[in-house]
């Protein structure tokens, strides 16, 4: 067994786990996944022996992995394949690139959420000519049967639902130190990965090509690196790729406000009073869909152009003290903290609904509530009734984690994207040309975001226009792109 | 025990039973609620003992009832309460009308969905003055809890969750069939009542003075009995009320319709393409709401004025064979039947999704699927992939029953506006001078349907402008309404 | 020349002519038509000479009509070739009636606006077998050159622009009293031709099949005779057809509340605060239109049911006292009188627009503006600022006459609808067996307003769907329709 | 009289000089106002002498100007006055910094359109200390009234509405070649004066702090400059500000589609099918407008990302040939060439509206309409109708150039934004420490652009919320802004 003593100290450096974790996206899609379409048999703990205890191979005879139950191999493939229904981009992928298999020689070392969808990036990147070693980036979050698949299917993956702290970074380990088989990438999501290479193997970091990375707080610790001239190698930040912004934050939030809302609450929308706190993405997505249900919505904005584009889109900007008596539900998009303090909440009427939508569990003061004269009451998962002395009720969603995170899902569709980025994003580090990229965090090349765009534009049905010549010349650019500056 | 034979004879006349009862609205609110928030504790079948074979007494020592057990009032009374918070306007009816009691005197035996909401009514019924007696209109949606609340708080109930064919009349009779007591109201949802009494205790019509029905069904009946004569008392259709009409239809189906999707296929709506079979109420309220979050849609209509409608808000009006091969969704919203035929499914395309919002089972042409080469999946609750020889699936909902029915919840606040129209329909007839109403189905009065409207806008803040007396005197209207003709 | 004085005596009993008048939107259509597409023209008086005193003879020797000038036919003709590519449902019907002739022996005089919309009309109706005889009913609005392209086309016509009221009633004269010819069909706007007939030829009634009336005040006037038992003949009311109503109000306020006050205060409309007083469907239409762009609106209601409507629609329902002060823009849509007092006037911020799209002038009480304090100061047509001491302006359009009659346009297609409307009530009163019309006023039957819509809809590309035998079996209907029944 | 020739020589280097004036948005505001509310007056053309010839004073003794008459100075001053409700903004600022006079000492030449509303911010210039001399920078854009106010005022403005190509360049040498004063900043709009300093006044520079451009085609100039190492002095680009943007695009077109196409062609919107090429900024305005109103808006794109954000929009992305057959208007705002041409054309059906919302005059290629078999016939103003020999005909628009400069007015609103914009980077330049700025072109800094939006913030009664110290230090920011990063 590792000695992690130090590394744990490190550990406990960083924001709570669970918190940390929860910034990326991704965890609560593979939990309400599961929740929703997997429940049944992942829930099944067939028995108590840890996956580390057991002898297991697959039907070709490999132990090379370690899941929680080898014979789960089939219906995982199934949902597998339900997966790759959505996910045509990626599909689409592997056919454009297998005959000149961009990735051959790549060895990718992976640390993500192990779901049906990372599978089917997992199996893109085998067949786009990469071995793949994986392990979990979440206790929780695997799919024990999709890791199961990907055993079968060949696939080095070492994760499984409910591992211990221990097991977390002993399933890391595996996959970075192991005999004869050196990685030259890495695909990271929260750093962890990184982090566990920087600190034990950084003679690793030599063959490096590259470390693609795909979350908040994992970029935010590249970027800290960076500034540190401690970054040995190229990295490309996937999160703040144009494409994967618009639909995690403006397009996802848009359809996840009105599903979260309704499942923990089965609020009806039509003429409730609304305030959304922040008209960034995030709020403007949020606002748009309450609007055209017949919610009429509030804002406020520290921002003064983001005050008058709520203006323009029809929005009241107000402080949220004038509403907070009037309104029907509170939703807070700013990424700021205390948005929402005890004295809102003590102000707020009866029944007053309040969810957060930002990008941490901060922007309600959640901790003012826990005190004496207030009685909390979990009427539903996700849903407490913190009552006052007079018997007020506020109806407290996810304690003030993200909504979306914890009481919708998110659609395959968004996740191909990321997924699709990541891929591109793996292609590109491991084929540039030396120098093209220094030891730096980039984003993904313009160009590069606009092939992930139109590899999902056939699932609209979408029929994009060319420039004739004449056009390409009179505009100054080339027929296949970028059609925008970088910094567009 | 009662003999039933001629009875389940003549029950046998009609629709299924499912299929009927299915028709009103509230079976599904209920066993969705019962699903949502009190799921944990109504299953627990704590023993196997018929309540008829039973002896139960609450705490004030009566045995006037039949419920699963008592001494689940207190968690059911817990469930009223919330109701209470968005069914203000029984509340105030309750408060408005307490100094009066228009219901002194009225000997009310009520057959409906027994859940907290329904509870909530009655117990609004018993404080304006009426003695209740009351039975479930379905033997699945009794939320036995809350049938426990209210024996505890003296109602005479009899009702359970998952009773037998006999159980359910044997529970009906217990209401209508007692010594020194003899109901002169009837409040019924499905008409079960109605001709229970028809059948076995026609003299209890000569102290009726009104029979208010809620249901499609039950309504249908009313009015072939008016037709042929046999009606003797008079009474109230509130299915038809406007404000029920446009709340239960028109911004009803906006909601649900985005729910029931999301909660059965977490389908992404930004860019589908969906086509709405039908453009009346319920198909413009699921056109308005796809619309606003982003899907293209196209609607199919018989109605060449409703086609024109659908044209002036926006919409593609085509014929179904047009669009088939390229939709994302389906939705039938016709009342009619086959809309949706064998040959339009073997022409849609993978992954399609099916559902009905409209009236019956009878839209998607379900039994066309029940054949050998086509293999059926259930992949989740309501969710059905039926697969084709060439692996093409598509995504059934609800084997084509009620979307909104099966898949979604109503909001509490649409079924406080049955409620109240409930409630002001027996005022109305209780009340009424000898020879206002004859044998005959009447609509609800304009102005108490305004009534009923208004006791809703408190819920909005909303704040109705009131004409002075030379505004109405130049209308000719009273300053009280009603201010639209009937016929509107 | 003919004695008027009795006529003009009855006459003074109407509401003023103006007024009246202003009710029928024709007469803006015709006048803003005059203005964007033949103002050049038609403001060119050639000479002074009155036509009644012109010797005009068309292109074949006729002299039986009497317009402005001959020789302008051929201008009048291209206007209405332009009107009929809007126009293909009377095209369409022309086509279809053909051969059949539905109007063989139909002798009809009619009294209309003159334009090229109704020119469409009048020769649709020849086409189908019809002789006309024509007179304005209002006179400012004819189109002097239709007038001679009808003239010249060997249609009796009696009119121009800016006829005396004694040329008014002559021209109506020439129409029904003439030797030899003797109506049997009425088709009046207004109801000027009816109260002449009535007054001066009854006998012409033993003849006449029936009255299509249009206008509200005409179809006001015809309940009357009716309730009075004085009306000799059946009379058909299309003002109040299904079709008429919904595009005249709700899709066509739509549109022209944006261009009315584009065209007279430039105002922009993205985040300004706008109350609409009232939310029948003219107030729906404004509404729905306003918030599309980005107004923050409020509603005004005095009927519980509307205001319910509008909460749930996304609108908060206030008192106008409420809000007056923070409105940029005020809109009356109620038909009430002095829902804009004073009060309101003075309570209102600088620059706030006050503008009337109801179905009188009284909404806005403008007398009360006319006091020596305030200064009125003409800036536009239509558009007067009205300052206050204090150097407060507000800025009041078209003196609170309707806005969208006076300042936006009425597009060609409604105009459609109602000449559709039109020609096909004269066909069911002429063609309808003995007996099935009384003395009495009706509506178009739900089949006949089925069909007007029907005729739109190739407009719009759009496929009607038709029922199968077994579908119009089950739901009980012709598989022609009608659809709905006739109080849908 | 002043030598041109080798100016004129460098001038036909420039795009045709309609071609290139046009690009600026103000000229078609300028020319509409005068349209609609100041036609009557400017029109009439008091005399034919030049107003170079004219000896003209003030009410002060002054002769410092060249305007077309003095003596309409009262009825410019009027317009002044009320284009000043709408710009509170500015009178805003001048209110804030009147104390502290933060362009005392500035001596500004302008060359801008003068209208109400650039007299509004000369005057502001001017409170806040600064002595101007202004010239027109389009040959018809100017408002005479308000040139005479501005010079009774004490401006020195060299301006009149027609003046020919030698009075452009005299009135601009007039403004710069003064003894005894002399510039030292620069408003331009166009790059015409910018230009003619260059030219004949190199010296000049050494003395100007900063040159302010707001429109596209100077702004291009200023870069071109720049990147030749030509450009002396620092110059900042006000023309993509943020703000700017936004309001002139999204917003602004979001409006003036509607308004250019109904003033038009009198179009009903509901129904309409509609392709819109390009889906930037200006195509999204467009589309959610037209949507908004019941329109079937389709969409072309080159670019994936946009192409992408246009399906989850709930638009079908298209090549224009396949929806050219069965479209009722096409619109371009592509910013390309050549985007519909005679094949298009050729293929449309009957009665299709064609026009331009783009930035050129290139987009449709209305050159190849100009064919001998082809009719044009002119129905309106802007408005042609071009007839194919089997009778087709299209609705061309203002012959292909912008429809929004040509047939619909810009918002006063968004002209407050443009000028505050200009003031602000007038200030800045002005006043920033040595060394800030190089010589080289700028963005307007986001704070002075968050800064011009809080000022207009008041128009909407929209209230800010003020970042405690505790959320500013968690966040990172100043209290005051700026909240976004500058590339954001």
């Amino acid at each position: 067994q590792i000695q992690f003593a130090d590394d744990m100290q490190e550990f406990t450096k960083f924001p709570t786990k669970t918190g940390r974790r929860s910034l990326s996206r991704s965890i609560s899609q593979s939990s309400t996944d599961s929740y929703s379409s997997a429940a049944s048999y992942t829930d099944s703990s067939d028995d108590e022996v840890s996956p580390r205890e057991k002898q297991q191979t697959n039907s070709k005879g490999s132990s090379n992995f370690c899941v929680k139950n080898i014979k789960q191999a089939e219906f995982g493939r199934r949902e597998i394949e339900i997966a790759e229904q959505d996910m045509s981009a990626l599909i689409s992928l592997r056919k454009r690139a297998q005959g000149e298999k961009p990735l051959a020689g790549a060895k990718i070392v992976g640390c993500t959420h192990i779901t049906a969808q990372t599978a089917v990036l997992i199996e893109t990147l085998c067949a786009l000519g990469a071995q793949c070693r994986w392990s979990a980036c979440n206790i929780y979050s695997t799919q024990n049967e999709v890791a199961a698949a990907l055993a079968e299917a060949g696939v080095a993956v070492f994760a499984w639902k409910g591992e211990s702290e221990d097991d977390f970074w002993w399933c890391i380990d595996r996959c970075v130190n192991v005999d004869g088989w050196q990685a030259n990438m890495i695909l990271d999501d929260g750093g962890d990965l990184t982090h566990w290479v920087y600190k034990k193997y950084p003679n690793v970091f030599k063959k490096i090509r590259g470390i693609v990375e795909e979350s908040v707080t994992g970029v935010h610790r590249l970027y800290q690196l960076s500034k540190a001239g401690k970054l040995c190698v190229p990295a490309m930040n996937v999160n703040d790729s144009v494409t994967k912004q618009k639909f995690d934050n403006l397009y996802c939030c848009r359809e996840s406000i009105l599903d979260g809302l309704k499942r923990t609450t089965d609020v009806m929308f039509g003429g409730k009073q609304v305030v959304v706190c922040g008209y960034g993405e995030v709020g403007k997505g949020c606002c748009a869909a309450l609007k055209a249900l017949g919610a009429i919505v509030y804002v406020t904005e520290i921002d003064p152009i983001c005050a008058l584009q709520a203006c323009m889109d029809g929005f009241r900007v107000v402080k949220l003290s004038e509403v907070i008596r009037q309104v029907d539900v509170v939703i807070t998009c700013t990424g700021n903290k205390n948005v929402v303090t005890r004295e809102h909440l003590d102000r707020m009427k009866n029944s007053c609904i309040v969810c957060n939508m930002g990008h941490s569990n901060t922007e309600i003061d959640v901790t003012s509530l826990r005190t004496p004269e207030l009685t909390w009451e979990r009427v539903r998962s996700q849903v407490d009734h913190v009552i006052w002395p007079d018997g007020k009720r506020v109806v407290l969603l996810a304690e003030g984690r993200l909504l979306n995170l914890s009481c919708s899902t998110v659609p395959t569709f968004v996740l191909s994207i990321t997924a699709t980025t990541q891929a591109l994003a793996l292609i590109e580090l491991y084929n540039a040309p030396e120098g093209r990229y220094k030891q730096d965090v980039y984003l993904l090349p313009k160009k590069m975001d606009e092939y992930v765009a139109s590899l999902h534009l056939p699932s609209f049905d979408a029929h994009l226009t060319e420039l004739t010549d004449d056009q390409a010349k009179y505009l100054g650019l080339n027929k296949n792109g970028p059609f925008k500056p970088n910094y567009y």
